[in-house]
């Protein structure tokens, strides 16, 4: 299922209206679809007086549907894509939102907690699939030298056991994060507040360039948008929510991180924290979390994240597999070609055959019959696992 | 209220037959009084197969009222004393540890949770005025700068505040923390396994030996007996009932420290831990605790300990102070001349004045009054807070 073109249209031109998270603009929509939603609100009507106010301010110069249809075409222009509710790739773990209560001092910040309307998106994989098995690695910016270690090999652990590094592509602790989930071949994703088009901060412009051809580039803010200061707020809960789980490395007293963590265990998944020195001012915030937020779980590395997500991923997903997959009807040399395979790269049909100890011959047949499956893709520089078959490699 | 010369021996004689914090033991001396215990128990009676068996064997060569009365003789002549639970000064606390019940793997390895039947002491102090505000810091051997650091921190900032320092007099975090204490002019006692005359390790002799001479070291344990392992756990017992509360800082997996925090807990105390770097093994049983033990508390200095012990304290004791305290009528000039007063060294009466802001004249004369009133006494070098000034003076 696709949304046609108005609908589309639409949730861009609310997105526009008003930042993203809005309760009132999201209410609207379930009651009455995004199209009748944005016609009411553009009438004058639809919503309390101030939110009234705030959209005939903001169409007051501008065409809301004109900006949309700009922005829709740029957005294709940058090779980048519009993901909505109704697209199959939409990742539906954020709807969670809707259940998303703060308490104490985040009540007053977080006036906007609703599921997102819609996401720009960049890189290679769906949506969905990405954030299906995925976990959140935030904290600092000005991280220490351990804090910058600890995040590395959470990322560099996670993405090797195949789970998905999420974060929001910020100096120190994120970086670090997304940085240890490349070096293991593995899939990040960087959930931007401003346009995938002008990701934040210029200083993380390759970094981020990686992550778009591997990985994914994630916004609610349509290509263009600044990364102005509340959007940090607004976008953590999109990383809060997408994830299994949030684990925090590092923070400062009240910063951003604590609100992603706080938010993560609003919507009922697993808040980590690793703890630090207690001579460290970047562990303050961590220590604080541990001894104030209840929900919040110590924990020292991948083994304990695993025991958290794994616990939850048990939980919501129901016990039974897939029927059946063509993996599981593979012979033993035609399930070693395909276990020597590296995650992210070609390999040349020669080393196939000399890692899966099997001749040329054998290693041939066997990559065809791979391909057919659709387990296994010809390249120029070799043959390399379909992105299907990296997603559902054995699972630890 | 002192115990009979009978008594005495009898509680040493028992304490030499079954290592201290035997039950069988115990309970008997709860029946039947201590020198009843004693005869019932050298008679080959007032005990199970084992129990008899066991003081058989050990009194087979010697004879259990020669062995006392040797070591009572030796303890005078060290200078130290036998403290009973029928002195002044016996620290009423440890009786808790009638309530101490151990959960999990702690169960299998401690048989022996009873409370003390006696003391030996070597210092200036009266036991139950050192252990009325006082916490145990306890950890590594091995411990790593860090620990060192935070350890020695906590030590001086609990002095600092009034607050008397436990430990066991180990290398690492304990003999950190008693060094804490020390260098703030604080009162600090090591918990010994072993003869107050032969402290253990006999690397730590010179910080023995200051300890000995401003507070105490306390075991349970006659003169000249040896460290032996299992000791080490029976000592710890004592270390976490006789405190407020326990801090660990470091404890590699599964280290005695780890143990005498869940002591602490397990007579219902509060049960703290300094958490560290993940990559440090020697945070790794505070990690454990923080994650596995549900009455562990995260804490990160002197601020987070007197919340919990204050906590504790205002609980136990009773809102109302002593009567009417000399110090309470003192004048706001004499006030200030206490005030000046170092905690364990002596002032001149010139630096006296000129601390505290007065002219001589006035400095001597409330000096003199400080003195009648017990408060202050007058050494070669100077003056000098009265220890019980010192003990009462004003709580942060």
């Amino acid at each position: 299922m696709t949304a046609t073109e108005d609908v589309r249209l639409a949730r861009v031109a609310l997105t526009w209206l008003a930042e993203p998270g809005t309760r009132a603009v999201h209410r609207l929509v379930e009651e009455v679809g995004p199209v009748a939603a944005l016609d009411l609100l553009l009438d004058g009507g639809g919503a309390d007086r101030p939110m009234r106010a705030a959209v005939a301010a903001r169409s007051a110069g501008e065409d809301a549907r004109a900006v949309a249809e700009q922005a829709l075409a740029r957005t294709e222009r940058l090779g980048a894509r519009l993901v909505t509710p109704e697209d199959d790739e939409w990742p539906a773990r954020v709807a969670d939102l809707h259940r998303l209560r703060l308490a104490g001092a985040d009540r007053k910040v977080d006036l906007e907690t609703a599921p997102p309307l819609c996401f720009w998106a960049r890189g290679p994989w769906p949506l969905a699939q990405a954030f299906d098995r995925s976990v959140a690695v935030v904290g600092a910016r000005a991280a220490t030298p351990y804090g910058t270690h600890v995040a590395t090999e959470l990322g560099y652990g996670l993405a090797d056991r195949d789970w998905t590094v999420v974060s929001g592509g910020a100096f120190g602790i994120d970086s670090a994060a997304h940085r240890g989930a490349l070096t293991a071949g593995g899939l990040t994703v960087a959930v931007l507040a401003c346009g995938v088009d002008r990701p934040y901060p210029a200083g993380n412009t390759a970094l981020f360039d990686r992550i778009a051809e591997t990985g994914l580039l994630v916004s609610e803010w349509m290509p263009g948008a600044e990364p102005l200061r509340p959007r940090f707020l607004i976008r953590n809960r999109v990383i809060a929510a997408a994830t299994l789980g949030t684990v925090l490395v590092e923070a400062a007293a009240r910063s951003g991180a604590m609100q992603t963590l706080n938010r993560a265990i609003g919507v009922h998944r697993p808040g980590m924290v690793v703890p630090g020195p207690v001579t460290s001012a970047m562990s303050v915030g961590a220590h604080e979390l541990l001894r104030e937020q209840p929900g919040a779980r110590l924990v020292t590395g991948v083994a304990h994240v695993l025991e958290e997500v794994g616990r939850v991923g048990h939980d919501l997903a129901p016990p039974a597999r897939a029927p059946e997959r063509p993996r599981d009807r593979l012979d033993d040399e035609a399930s070693q070609v395909l276990e020597v395979l590296p995650r992210r790269k070609a390999l040349a049909l020669e080393s196939v055959a000399a890692r899966a100890g099997v001749a040329l011959r054998t290693a041939m047949r066997k990559l065809s019959m791979l391909e057919e499956l659709g387990l296994v893709i010809r390249r120029d520089d070799g043959y390399a696992l379909a992105p299907a078959a990296a997603r559902t490699s054995p699972r630890t």
